[in-house]
């Protein structure tokens, strides 16, 4: 922990550039699975979106569910926690409309 | 560009863990010199604070003057687009205070 500032807690878990994109994906479908991450305009590398599930999930902010043992795979779904992070999302949805020209509000899956 | 997504690319500008805690200083004054960056609680390396105040001077967020030429001094301030940034580290707050213990809203200078 760096300091008590909520704003640097919250940054430890989301402060990069990755983590809230898949927060974005999430907050647009009630579920998804791994490969459908793949799938965004952004092309995360696979290995970094393995690492940012984990992160997420152990952070209490994405909730991972099995779905078939043999083989493993699994649908994510944001907690509640994690779709109270829609306001973060939204606030730097509306930053970057007004302040960077070319850039949208993004629907994942429209 | 990853993307036209106004979220990807305003993390391309802060999501990393420090900008927006120097956006988070500036809110709260007019204007910051260097060194008063150093003594927050989360400890910015000098080399980091560096390298991320050039990029968000390059990223139109923070305006820095010259008040010295030998030796060169600057002040920093947060343009208007930089204070809009308040919107985000706001809502990051407001989350980290519900959601992880321990945490509070920080009021630098307070």
């Amino acid at each position: 922990m760096r300091s008590d500032c909520a704003v640097a807690n919250t940054l430890d878990l989301v402060g990069d550039r990755w983590s809230l994109l898949i927060v974005r994906d999430l907050l647009a479908t009630t579920e998804m699975r791994y490969g459908d991450f793949l799938g965004g305009g952004e092309h995360i590398p696979t290995n970094t979106l393995a690492d940012r599930l984990k992160k997420l999930e152990q952070a209490g902010i994405v909730a991972r569910e099995l779905y078939s043992e043999h083989p493993p795979r699994a649908v994510y779904r944001l907690t509640q926690a994690g779709r109270e992070l829609g306001l973060v999302v939204d606030a730097m949805a509306t930053w970057g409309v007004r302040h960077l020209p070319g850039t949208r509000r993004i629907t994942p899956g429209a």
